[in-house]
């Protein structure tokens, strides 16, 4: 439904809303193939959805929302939804990798990308009745903890879903993208024992995380009777909180030799911690860190770090997405890490 | 309209969809109680739409999309719409701070932020059939260049819009949130002047937009006979821009004592070229940014620069395009900038 001008004062807005008749005119083409390129598109050639494509443009036409609706049962959107506080949005550099790979993805097949940000209960609770009332076609969940109530309402209400990780709690509820967090960690862990080290500890993520839980699941399985609960700590993924769970390590270890951060944010802020405490790294202490997001080949040293490949997880999150959109029943995907070295470790 | 759920094997989505009965069972008041809450919340006691609300929220219900939308013509949601490319979103901080308010402030409200990036002509086109069908009640328009075409196509459709700064080409055509480009740019200038400098110049943003047209004819007005049209170069208010611009304007002039950077970006690759040049600041050229924007306090030297009331302008924005949205018919609001000083000028 289009809302009504919101004032027309002479000289304003004087132009009649063009309708259907119009395209059909400016594109050359006939009524009928400018209905079939509005509603998908289907049994048109491309040079006919071109012109009518621009004829739209020209003219201003706009379909109507119920009738296309009705018609298509489509927004031809799909939302990126980030169940995270906003300024992590521009605090954690690996949303605007996905959020960048994931609109690359959705343009190239027409369709809005649609950015909610939930971090709050009153934004999840908008954002479920947004979603919930279909203005959008499915969702990209990116970043889910345990429990998220959100994810709840979307099952519940059978929106299309494709998770990034294996939501804890809801495994086999959702679709997901997801890179193998166990043997990623083990790589991690086989790297730094490869180099001789025999302290290695941990900075892992929020437990609640499925980056959180599985890293921490095969670091232990990698370190075997090496592995030392104590010289694992936690934080958020942030820098900050990569900075004190170092010095608390420290403070257990004063002779950790090497540590294997579940995020770059995190080893970069254990680096300051290591400098801060008179170690050099990697001479001292070997760091590798996780995601190779941009941030790891400035980082001092460049970090040695696990890479997650994002541009692939992005796309295949919307090829599962549109699949299941239009009825398919895709399978989840599990997508590996690869060590990419550096001068840290 | 809900989407069918994607797949429902034997164990998945079992529930039973919830109804609007079950919210009413669930808060203990009357269907029509519920109804109202459901379609704006009109005749019903905040105690009622509390009860309403988490009776909602426990038991999944989401109201129909078309019966909800036919009822109040609104999606509750808005739309921050950036047309600019995405890379953007994150590389220049003012963007955050505008959608931190703005989230802020739709939140109180409890309306969704929906963020749009149309950075692209492919991207242009799809944010402008989801728009024009209706899935947003309005668009928050962050940057716009002159003669965008997006801009024709939301005031040819009628949706209500509100624009941050005016722009150019569509003055009288939309509702704006500007601050006073010309009063802040002579402040500016009568501040490098007062500081005995004489040889003052201007790196400008594109003359597109509001900001790089207007803050160079106040810095003209104020320097009236002093002011020399060789020292105004012009960005695209990036750090490499501010760089590339102050190296030109030290070739043509390599007596400039002063210079004025319409971002607070540009100011700071202003300052690398200088120091590159050999050039001291504040000692041997004065510089002065623009917006406050965060990075200002952290540049060496901290950044002298025009603060742009981010919060205000942003809940400006919600607060016009939320009336227009309810029929009325807002003046545009124009806000002063006032001069932080700090350790550049």
């Amino acid at each position: 439904m289009l809302v009504e001008p919101i004032d027309a004062p002479a000289g304003r807005q004087q132009r009649r809303k063009p309708t259907i008749r119009d395209v059909a005119a400016a594109s050359g083409v006939s009524r009928g193939t400018v209905s079939r390129v509005i509603n998908g598109g289907h049994w048109v050639s491309p040079e006919a959805r071109e012109k009518v494509d621009k004829a739209i443009e020209t003219t201003g036409y706009y379909a109507n929302t119920h009738a296309r609706s009705l018609a298509t049962g489509r927004s031809d959107s799909v939302a990126f939804l980030l169940t995270e506080p906003q300024h992590l949005l521009f605090a954690d550099p690996t949303f605007a990798l996905l959020l960048r790979g994931a609109a690359e993805a959705l343009a190239a097949r027409r369709k809005t990308l649609v950015l909610l940000v939930a971090g709050t209960p009153e934004e999840r609770e908008n954002v479920s009745h947004f979603v919930g009332a279909g203005h959008v076609d499915g969702v990209l969940l990116i970043s889910s903890h345990e429990k998220d109530p959100l994810l709840d309402s979307l099952i519940a209400a059978g929106v299309p879903t494709v998770a990034c990780g294996v939501p804890l709690g809801h495994q086999d509820d959702v679709i997901t993208v997801s890179i193998d967090e166990v043997g990623s960690a083990r790589t991690a862990a086989r790297h730094l024992a490869g180099l001789g080290r025999e302290r290695i500890a941990m900075i892992a993520g929020p437990e609640d995380t499925p980056g959180g839980r599985f890293r921490v699941v095969g670091f232990q399985e990698e370190l075997g009777e090496r592995f030392d609960a104590d010289r694992v700590e936690r934080g958020d993924y942030s820098h900050e909180s990569g900075a004190a769970a170092m010095a608390a390590l420290l403070a257990r270890d004063p002779d950790i030799d090497a540590v294997f951060a579940a995020s770059d944010r995190m080893a970069a802020g254990a680096i300051a911690t290591l400098r801060a405490a008179g170690r050099s790294v990697p001479d001292d202490v070997a760091v590798v860190g996780f995601d190779d997001s941009g941030l790891a080949a400035s980082v001092d040293p460049p970090l040695t770090t696990m890479h997650q490949p994002f541009d692939e997880i992005s796309a295949e999150m919307v090829r599962l997405l549109l699949d299941a959109i239009a009825g398919k029943d895709p399978a989840s995907v599990t997508l590996p890490a690869s060590l990419v070295t550096r001068a840290s470790a």
